[in-house]
């Protein structure tokens, strides 16, 4: 089995390759190859030569590969995964002190920074499409690369290669949920319905009851059912009550703009906003992993926001590989299963998980209105983004931003306009 | 033929009765029943005199009866046409004033003071609607009474009453395209889709000509084409084009909202909020209403916002007469015309009028993604608020302002607080 | 304006002339292109002829041009018309008789025949729609050639082309209706929904009162209500009564089967199945059109069975050019005004026509459950049939005919040998 | 746990009892009630004493109880079965003669057979679910009673009653295709899509490889791919490479409409129907039920037609208690994962069970056409025939067995005047 890893000198990589170690005995992988570009070289040296040691020291027959020879790594692959980050570090920093200049959130999925790095990496992603469906017509694609959901439908749209969007923010919750109630994550279940980044957990059961409404009240104040990457304010309980289903964390900057606006405010003065915290953390990564005689992957990678990234993606392909029909909370096409979004629309749902790939199982409720409301408008961002993405359109780009919730057509114009100027580089599409 | 008038001691009541004089050849209306509330009984007085003067001048058969019994005035009526005002224009004065206590846009009929309306009236509407069932159950309903969207839906869901929601935006719009063109209004024709005050004209003809995209540009910076009711910004070009259908006055409040707040702020701050400019017009309608010698609808009303009102209320009672099958632009359901929309909910569109009502007309192009993207969340902030309104759901409530492009999560909490107090006496269902 | 005639040579040819000259006042046609292929070049000269004659007598001043040169003809027209028949009488007959050998309803446009005329006429039409998107891209392409719905929707489907697909059946029956009244047919309104040569009328108003229940009355056991091409028994009054609408009259084979087809087997035992007789009234009617003092319509055009159809075209053609936003009842993309049909597939609805084609107006009521059935049986059909003539595929052929109500897979696989078979040379798709 | 057995006297419980005692390690059932009507009496003493030595011989702590009481049967039962027979054997055998008379497939469940049947069954089983929301409102009720489809979804309309259709039809036909790949019935997967015994089979993996078309290649001629109430004709293989999918039994009916009927008469007059070979099969166990020293089940039920029965019923109940999410074909509400059928119909398709019941997974391919019209129109008649059933509303009745395919209009009326005479004591609602 030969696995591609698209952007594998991310800081990313070595928990991705300790998930293919610990879950070799059901998923018997021989070959990975670490793909990047020209300016990723090092990087991915450095990141290559660890997941060598790691395997080494595992004890597993996987080869590990490094390559800038994109076709030669999807070429016969199993499965393809992307990682990739268009216009590295300094474009998510781009991506996030643009909106703030305009006294809006900056946030790397959510609102202007995502649409950014969007328009960035829609080109690209379509293109290994092309040789996906050239060179490995049969494989798998997992995509990580944000803002998922939008670039999973993006590959819906407009390839033909089999693609599923994954997030490590389900599973993620799942842990919490069975820290909440100290119970192994096993005898979790929940529905999670949305899009990528902007998912309700619409019911929860431990252990075979159902919990919701605890849960609801236990979110209320609470810290920590969320992901590392976002602020963490506890829910208010009126408004939990009143919304019925627990809101993932990214919907903090839809419904607490305000203070989640002046907690970005308050850390680019202090020189602290995410992106450069994370270039910090990475820093001190690629620092650590260059140690000869480090052979695992090191704890101070969940710090840097990926936590259960691995075994999200391993659980996946392994599910894949062993025909296993469990349930993952995945992306994939919607086809009518939210009747209110377009029927090719991503959409972020549980799904069966078998050979094939993935399939949504029909939800046991209706969407409550209030969730529908929302997720539309936000869709109608996201499929105004790939279209832009797609054709360089400037008028569809101004619309999306002018419908996003968090941005707004008073302030589309030169935010457009600033985010064309500065990823110029990166959009060959709109020149 | 039997007219009921339910808020017949409204000030736009001589326009009504203007609309009757003129059209009494082709809709001999016999008796106009002006009925009100006990509070109103002065008002009736003084407007039923002035239509009987008016009647009398214009030398039409047609008798004004005045009464505070609503049942006699519906019973055996052909058409009910309503334009309360529940808890009078003092009501309106909070609703316009709570929200910008909140730094939000306070308007009559968007966002919170539409919400706080809303859930004033509906539940009078449909009171009335039951009487209509029992007393007129063949009358036509033409449902002015604002929100007319909101109210005609809830309608629409929750009474048997055949009923159709009427504002003079659309008929508007056409006046204003006849007089940028300067030919007649009828050989203006135009596409209107959405619903009540978010509603999009996607396609103009000006004798037979598609004009669209040079309106599109004429509209650019251009003041006029707006309601009275909404301060006049010119649109910026480029946005107009990037939407590619003509916006309504109502959408400044969703695509300026910062230019339209501040333009509030300043007003209120100067004491000219529109609700106290509309009583400081309405008492000096009133005192010229009383004039023995005023037998016409005099020129003053015009400043008051209700332009052409007549003319759609009485172009439709026409229509139905008639069965003229000529097409309005009014509120009806749904039934899958939008497909976008929930099959339930009312809409604004262009409709063939006939003796049964009025039928959408499928309309000639998809909904472009950006229109669907607000048409839907605000319809789901509808729906949450005829919920609200019709149960007394206070969560419902709250996740209606929650998702209100206008108002927000942030907010929402102390804002319900304030307005379910402040209008306590006119919302027992919360109680 | 010019008008492009393809099938120029048909007997119906004078029925359309008599229309354009009627209407000259306001269609002011100034061309007409009639073109026919080589083998039916003696019949278009007898036709063009007489339409010369027609127009002479008439004085109106239209210019009959005959050619074989098609897109000379195509070339810039307005509007284009189709009324050919591929494999011209000859193939009618075996359409006919093919069935009757399998004990099968043989008829021109309903079940097996209709389905050996698609397959043969559908690479036509595209050809066509082919060149009138190249020489005519603006021209509105008025469909009568059967089947018209299958024919429409293909060139739906697979062109650009502006298209209207138009039966004589709509008409027809208004006019029946007025008859049965005794009213002026501008009197009588309908709503009628199905597909072509299969849709009911759900509700029908003379002079303003409904009067549906009535006239299913009236039409049981009564002759008349029927276009000429059909045999005419009378329905059963339980049976009208139960379906709630009045059937046309080619429902007659699906509701009653085993009456049509000892109808057509004595028919055929006696030499006169219908495409004989056809046959026989058109070598009359061209002997007639020979004679030079013959310069009007001649009246034994109507036993051929295209009663009204030049007012049924020429109708839609001045509603058109007038902009004159009437309701006409014609064949045009489903587009959701009726759910339970595919988005794509073409529908026979109420539509108002403007300067820009046809747009169906929303029926009044939800399509009962016993007309939704049949309607969705025989558009799976015509789907499955339009594929098989485009693609040339045989499993889609075999398919189309095995669920056929008419037809059935017990006898699919010879019967579709043979109508392969004896049209071979009109059918290259298949080769 | 309790189980209520309705119809309890059925030559069925044995088959279900056994399965009872083979799961008892999974699903430990404490009482089980067998209730049945006072004519069933006897029968249910002789089945229920056969049950009770079944549960003794196999030392499963199960108890027995055998009651005319309903009420007491359904009180606090987890979970209810049903398996009534309304009318008993005796109006199955009109069921089957009636059709016959006028030349028509007489069969139990499918055509006028089974439009009788339900007639008869669905008052009934509202009845059931009446007592079932008062006296065991959480109880999951398991329909077997046929027509199961039909049943089915008239609980779900008319009863708020957790309900779910089952048939053995989908086990039966994963068992065949194991027998013709040798190998374990585990590694066969498939999907199903339908109705009730309209169900076809669109993809087929064994052993994780997709053999669809080797299925559809193997099914072609051969025997035995068929339930046992069915004769057994093979499928000719032009057809199902065109059909592309695996028909079921029951679609012989459809498909092979001439030899299914000829079969049929050919039985009718040696006096074999089906019902009757059933009575003496039935006859002959009950003489066997009653051997005091039988205490398994006989070898003999399975000649009955209800092979798997028991395993489809406990493999539900086992999920279901147990949460076990694995995946079953059984009949549920569609909630538009069929988009083609309405919203609120039954459809037996492929769902995840778990606590909570069951849920549709999305079908990894649209429905081909050839399959959507034929579905459509059998649902449309089912549709009619539960308001018929439910309304005693004869014109819905008339029409429902006009649009049936195995049916027709011209046949239709003194068809619907017999079955309603014949079943007169059993249809009160059309008194």
């Amino acid at each position: 089995m030969k696995i591609a890893v698209i952007g594998g000198g991310s800081s990313y990589t070595p928990e991705l390759i300790e998930g293919f170690i610990n879950h070799y005995w059901e998923l018997p992988v021989s070959e990975i190859y670490l793909v990047d570009i020209e300016q990723g070289k090092e990087k991915l040296e450095i990141v290559g030569n660890l997941a060598r040691r790691m395997v080494e020291n595992a004890n597993v027959p996987i080869t590990i590969n490094m390559t800038l020879d994109r076709r030669k790594a999807i070429e016969q692959a199993d499965f393809v995964t992307t990682q990739i980050r268009v216009g590295l570090l300094e474009a998510r920093v781009r991506d996030e002190q643009i909106p703030l200049a305009f006294n809006l959130i900056g946030q790397e999925t959510t609102g202007a920074g995502g649409f950014a790095k969007a328009l960035r990496t829609i080109p690209v992603i379509l293109d290994i499409c092309k040789e996906i469906e050239e060179l490995a017509p049969d494989a798998h694609l997992l995509n990580f690369t944000n803002p998922a959901g939008i670039v999973t439908e993006a590959v819906l749209k407009y390839s033909n290669v089999k693609t599923i969007g994954l997030c490590n923010l389900p599973i993620g919750t799942k842990m919490r949920i069975a820290q909440l109630y100290d119970v192994n994550p096993e005898h979790v279940e929940f529905e999670m319905i949305g899009i990528n980044h902007l998912v309700w957990t619409t019911k929860i059961m431990v252990e075979g009851k159902n919990v919701t409404d605890d849960v609801l009240k236990k979110a209320s104040y609470t810290k920590g059912i969320t992901v590392r990457n976002v602020p963490d304010f506890g829910w208010d309980p009126l408004f939990l009550k009143s919304l019925g289903a627990l809101p993932c964390s990214y919907h903090k900057y839809y419904y607490m703009p305000n203070q989640m606006l002046q907690d970005q405010m308050k850390a680019m003065k202090g020189g602290e906003i995410r992106a450069k915290v994370v270039k910090k953390i990475e820093d001190e990564l690629f620092e650590l992993y260059q140690e000869s005689n480090l052979k695992v992957k090191p704890k101070q990678l969940e710090l840097r926001g990926g936590a259960y990234y691995s075994e999200a993606a391993v659980n996946l392909m392994t599910s894949i590989y062993n025909n296993k029909k469990d349930i993952q909370v995945v992306n994939v096409q919607n086809k009518g299963i939210l009747p209110c979004l377009p029927i090719n629309c991503s959409i972020e749902i549980n799904c069966l998980i078998d050979k094939e790939g993935a399939r949504p199982i029909q939800p046991s409720e209706n969407l409550p209105t209030q969730i529908r409301g929302l997720l539309q408008i936000v869709k109608a961002y996201e499929e105004l983004t790939i279209e832009a993405a797609v054709r360089g359109d400037v008028d569809m780009a101004l619309q999306a931003l002018s419908i996003h919730p968090l941005v707004g057509a008073d302030v589309a114009q030169p935010l457009l306009a600033k985010i064309l100027n500065e990823n110029r580089r990166y959009l060959p599409q709109f020149n």
